[in-house]
């Protein structure tokens, strides 16, 4: 099979795989969620993606019965029931408060339920400029975990399609929080410049991992909110993800943007995909 | 079979039945419900729920693909396959965009998902009065659509429930919305007092009956904000719902509150019994 699906012990093609109805995220989007890459049959950065994981649970109180080991074991095992040819994958993994009848508060003695899948990938081309649309954040307060109530996140990212664009900046007011899909970040007089973390904004891997790179390799980082005039006078905009790694806009809301430091933005890309081993 | 559950044309008993994994209800939240009553193996209002059912289908453009006449039908239909000496349920109903590979933009030709059930029940006693707990309102700007996506409702109902309560009263700053799952409103002065509506409150099927209810008895009704610091002074604080109809509160936050207007409440109660045959 191309695309591999896990629940609660089973394995199936994912197209074919099926959960129980009960299971609160199918009805309360009561869950948490976490995607990965699995490069040549191996997956890229886990103890990050399960550092996040296991902080999300925390955070809204689901406790999934299954120690971090398990999980590795079971997340490392899925490439082998896909067809030996295909080596490099999307990793998507979700746990739920459990299976039980729909009453709000938290269930007792529910088994939780675990869902897990790869499905074949290619890294989008790094070069290709991107156009992205801005948009308000209507979320919930809770923007640092990352939860499956994903409708907002949806609703932009379809309005971002619509008007050809691949993603929505979202901005609370004046002021830029993420993308519906990706984390946002800026280059201004040759520093990378991130939003601050907080409950607005998901603690993205890869900015993680960008953070470390330029400590290491001596590029200045700014951590400070980033306004959305800012947008229009960056050197550069970079929407950035575990699936997506770093690209670079051209164009915001149908204006052109950036384009002004595309060689640390080839820079940033060469060294993120070196470290994790990608090229 | 006590719950019957259905799912785009299957029929199971609902703690066996199995969905889709690939359902976007299942990992994304994309999803809206509605919840209404079964008496004496009817449903009971149904067009009004139908109205708000198809309402948040079209405020976040899922298409569900089936005609009213067709929910009707197989709405109906679910109480035929339960034991026969059972006739009053919950009915709950939810509509997904569809199955399809996840991606947040609109599946394209995906089959939408219809997740049904019905189970068991039985009225809260109405002159028990409740407790409830105030909390400040994280949830995102799109209350009015009756969407799956209930976290932050989930985690509210979880620390009333831990604070041996029956509800959590949302407010955003200084100002009530509603409850973690039910509408929230006051009597004050003889008159019922509700939120007005607005993004950030659901439309609720029981506030709608029972202002209909106060104009066909002469019963004075106010919309307006309330004001956190209202709960403390108002002669009742009602909490209602399609499942718990009218509950008046003896306590929110510790403190004793209302019991200053029960011949209005038991009369309330009384006529919204019998205006839906309920008794």
């Amino acid at each position: 099979m191309k695309s591999v699906g896990y629940y609660n012990g089973e394995i199936a093609p994912l197209e074919e795989l099926r959960v129980p109805a009960l299971d609160r995220a199918f009805y309360f989007g009561d869950g948490v969620y976490d995607v990965a890459l699995i490069h040549n049959g191996k997956p890229v950065a886990l103890d990050d993606h399960l550092d996040r994981f296991f902080s999300s649970c925390g955070l809204v109180d689901i406790e999934i019965g299954r120690s971090r080991g398990e999980l590795t074991e079971i997340l490392s095992s899925l490439p082998g029931y896909a067809d030996p040819d295909i080596r490099d994958f999307t990793l998507y993994f979700q746990a739920s408060r459990g299976i039980a009848p729909r009453s709000h508060p938290f269930p007792e003695n529910a088994e939780p339920g675990f869902f897990a899948y790869i499905t074949p990938r290619a890294f989008r081309d790094q070069s290709e400029r991107i156009s992205l649309i801005t948009k308000e954040d209507i979320r919930f307060y809770m923007c640092n975990v990352k939860t499956i109530c994903l409708m907002p996140n949806v609703l932009a990212s379809e309005e971002a399609k619509r008007k050809g664009c691949y993603e929505a900046i979202l901005h609370r007011g004046d002021v830029v929080t993420e993308g519906s899909h990706t984390a946002i970040a800026l280059i201004k007089d040759g520093a990378l410049v991130f939003p601050p973390l907080s409950n607005l904004i998901l603690p993205s891997i890869t900015r993680k991992q960008l953070i470390a790179l330029c400590e290491e390799n001596g590029i200045p980082v700014v951590l400070r909110e980033i306004r959305l005039g800012e947008l229009w006078t960056a050197d550069e905009v970079l929407s950035m993800s575990t699936t997506s790694v770093i690209l670079a806009a051209k164009e915001i809301d149908g204006k052109p943007i950036g384009g002004k430091a595309p060689g640390l933005v080839d820079r940033m890309q060469k060294l993120f995909f070196g470290r994790y081993g990608l090229i």
